[in-house]
């Protein structure tokens, strides 16, 4: 299967399409439809098409898509038909909530490492998961393994913390410091940024009090 | 000045766009080049361009955009033209580490409440914000005129308090459960999903690894 570059949009449905497709009702099943898959996400069975047909043909006229097919297709072009090692860079507010988020190993994601810079946190454990010194950051990642990495420094620290990540081969970064990295070639990063998203919210209130003449 | 609906990706540029904008060395200058804006922010210059020019023409040839006004117009588009006030419902560890996010504050969200079921945290003050019971939850949000809620309740309580929070009049939930939710007609809704946005950049990681033909 070849797989085009798909937006960040497109990845984010497909990721939903796969998260139906391993629950029930359609796990277990043979055949799924475009416009059931499509319901269960919020988007029209003619999106599902699209979307679908960016990595080849899965669906058959008249009986839908091949359940099993196609998850094991989806999993393999969002990389998910493995686990991956992460490690939780800063284990401060953020970062020590993500570290007791059960939500991310029952999704294949393995905390096994992390990090903090103060000195009453190093050696500790967390939720199962020991904090280890700064200084320790390049050998801890490679002696277990890590290939993503979630950054939750304080955002001076942001920039200089990914070129240590980049320049030990850290595959990709999940940044929750408020700005932005470039760490140059290496790791592929995303951006979570809890202040943007309410902006992207406050976006579609405003909107909605233009249309309908209301406050805001 | 007539706006479109404008795609989430659109909005996002947007919000990074005003972002430049009000800090150094655009804020206090009277003028920036597309090219200047887009290189702040990752994007070309034609994509600035085309972003702004959905709201109309902001830009003059040869001299770029005005600065005030497209700050001024961008904020007003954005609805970030004027603070919110924010209540986090959930104090547990993502809800609990939310309330000591000073970026919040610093971007115009100030957050006036927290609620939970714990009667070990009612009655609490965390970071300056007082946690009231889930009994409460209208009582309190109508009193302290809350517009925003940051949801972070567990998964399986997500739907009920989304449907009070519709029901009471809350125009925007910024939903962390790792759920869909619909309450209906009434507030708009935007998910934070850790794992999810970790999938995508195993998605990005897997395809990079596909063009390089390297392990993955």
């Amino acid at each position: 299967m070849t797989a085009r570059r798909a937006s960040e949009s497109t990845v984010r449905r497909l990721c939903g399409y796969l998260r139906r497709l391993r629950e029930p009702p359609a796990a277990g099943r043979a055949y799924v439809s475009s416009s059931e898959l499509g319901a269960a996400c919020g988007v029209t069975a003619a999106q599902v098409r699209k979307d679908l047909s960016l990595f080849g043909s899965f669906g058959r006229r008249g009986s839908g898509y091949p359940v099993e097919e196609l998850r094991a297709g989806l999993e393999a072009i969002l990389g998910l038909d493995r686990g991956w090692r992460v490690a939780v860079v800063g284990a401060g507010k953020i970062g020590g909530a993500l570290l007791g988020y059960d939500d991310l190993e029952r999704r294949g994601f393995h905390l096994v490492a992390a990090f903090d810079a103060d000195p009453a946190k190093i050696g500790t454990v967390r939720h199962g998961v020991r904090v280890h010194g700064m200084a320790d950051l390049e050998t801890v990642l490679a002696s277990a393994d890590v290939e993503l990495v979630i950054l939750a420094v304080p955002p001076p620290a942001a920039a200089a913390v990914a070129s240590r990540l980049a320049a030990c081969g850290i595959r990709g970064i999940l940044n929750f410091a408020p700005v932005r990295l470039d760490p140059g070639p290496g790791p592929d990063i995303r951006n979570v940024d809890v202040a943007l998203e309410l902006e992207g919210l406050t976006y579609a209130v405003a909107a909605r009090s233009r249309r309908d003449g209301g406050r805001g």
